[in-house]
């Protein structure tokens, strides 16, 4: 295996994510304006036939390579591992079926697989729909809590990292109602740890700043609206500065964003979805990248979803890929320079 | 009176705010910088020993004048319009008293009336406390509420407005986790209804389009994250549409400001006090201007608060003040110009 050679980082994998979504066609798009000049270029676990497809209805010309698990990429072509179990793939763009679901599961799986046994440096993951995983006996809300399943990590989080701003979320995918009961000292404290790691190991930060968030407007302001500040958040963030982390707060959710942008804040951790997606989304809305923390392995993913809706009408926006791919490789490089804390 | 003259206005009124808050530090610095280069320049509302004394400690040379009611402000000066019922003021910077608290909410009521009967043509506020207006027997949580209820207005709405943004807030000050039975239906078609004649009257645009943001990520999915998108928000948007104005959504909370900064919608709906504040602080930390909606006068307000660790030092900036100033102005203008809609 000529990528085990001291110093010499295994290539990188980009999962195609669901055949009937806009994966394959930003793939190609990367691809082409990026990854074929690149000396060490990305490998994609995906379906050639698709992909073939994807890029002549684009216009792209592509060289076509299939890629054996060990070798070199070679360097101007798409270099693409395939799945014998999952082919052929029939779906059209925007109508995904059991199949594409079960060949989209296969994808991941086999990137998991390569990423432990080091064979990939790491993965970065084309979007998936949780409806046809699920149909294809993947009973997974999505690549995360799959991701933390395969590798055997009872704690993960999601990361949403740009140049300017990166939020750690404390939930994510529940009702703005259910937010506070969700919240726990014990919990925060543990994100506040793998954020904390995760901004020293993966972003090479020597002494990072973690700033909190606050739950409620002005964050509670002395209790006059809302007391978690006092009973959950503070206490978390006391208990985590206590073991030695640089992590303050709760600070009004309000500015707290402007002055993370401003340089007082290398991460801020959100109590809730849209309180760390809304300032980033405003600033990252084609860049961001998805990161999760926690894992044995390194994965990003581009930020966006499957979008069924413009599938196949060749206006899908590559950029969040890129972001994607680079920010594995910035992690994967910290990852092997930076010994994680004892 | 030379100002009711057809065609010019009467001039505009600022109010100190808190003798004891920034109030002060920005009207001498706005005044230095913008203010006393104007034709017509603002007259303040306030105390004339304290403003003098302010001056002096920032090291600016202002030419008082006592302005009366009625008369033209004097070019190049800093007009000032004392309320002898609450002199002398003797609170020093960050120390509010009962008396100081009862000073400031004389300022507004004199600029309240004076706006009612035409002698001012607009009314800006600087920072009070609620504490203090409280103490002095004034029972309002703030400047919005007190303003209803002089004018006796029954609904009223807080909109954030800068160059970039605009945000109007369905609920401002209550814990995270009572938002949602704040909300409802008849609620929001009003503030639907207070936003579309503001956009139209107060700022000029002629076919504006309000979009709403959902209350939960994603503005729940299909009801897969929280059901008050379908119950009160897209039913409330339903009825305004119906009535003819031109509104749209619920939309997910965090693409929807990203929307309205690239021109989809001329403001947008929030839900809560930081879903609206979180994107607005993050473009106009510094020359955001709070505009009440609803009232028969004009107020825009800086969208800070009195800052008292801060007051006296020197360090206060005036640029929200300057950008409050401006838009009523504009406000003003545009009021008279544009009749409101039968």
């Amino acid at each position: 295996m000529p990528d085990s050679q001291p110093g010499v980082l295994s290539p990188l994998g980009i999962t195609m994510g669901c055949p009937a979504s806009i994966g394959p066609e930003i793939i190609i798009k990367y691809h082409q304006h990026v990854g074929c000049h690149e000396d060490m270029p990305p490998v994609i676990i995906g379906d050639m036939a698709i992909l073939k497809k994807t890029a002549g209805d684009l216009g792209c010309p592509v060289c076509f390579l299939t890629w054996s698990a060990g070798t070199t990429p070679e360097k101007g072509c798409l270099n693409v591992l395939e799945i014998a179990a999952h082919r052929p793939i029939t779906c059209s763009p925007g109508s995904p079926d059991e199949k594409s679901g079960a060949a989209m599961a296969g994808y991941i799986d086999t990137a998991i697989e390569l990423c432990l046994n080091g064979t990939l440096s790491a993965m970065v993951t084309c979007p998936i729909s949780k409806t046809s995983l699920n149909q294809a006996g993947y009973y997974f809300p999505g690549h995360t809590e799959m991701l933390a399943s395969r590798t055997g990590t009872e704690q993960v989080a999601m990361m949403m990292a740009g140049s300017k701003l990166r939020v750690i979320l404390a939930t994510i995918h529940c009702s703005l109602a259910r937010v506070p009961q969700q919240l726990s000292q014990q919990g925060l404290v543990e994100l506040i740890r793998l954020g904390d790691t995760a901004l020293r190991q993966d972003f090479g930060i020597e002494q990072p700043h973690l700033g909190v968030a606050g739950l409620n407007p002005h964050a509670g302001e002395d209790c006059l609206f809302g007391d978690e500040e006092k009973t959950i958040i503070a206490p978390a963030i006391s208990e985590s500065a206590g073991s030695g982390i640089h992590v303050s707060g709760p600070y009004p959710p309000d500015t707290v964003f402007y002055k993370a942008v401003a340089g007082s804040f290398d991460a801020v951790l959100c109590m809730y979805h849209d309180q760390g997606l809304i300032p980033f989304k405003l600033l990252h809305f084609c860049d961001g990248v998805n990161v999760t923390l926690g894992l044995p392995i390194v994965r990003t993913s581009v930020d966006h979803g499957t979008a069924y809706d413009i599938a196949g009408k060749g206006i899908a926006d590559y950029r969040s890929l890129k972001a994607a791919v680079q920010m594995a490789a910035l992690i994967t490089k910290n990852r092997q320079s930076i010994p994680p804390r004892v």
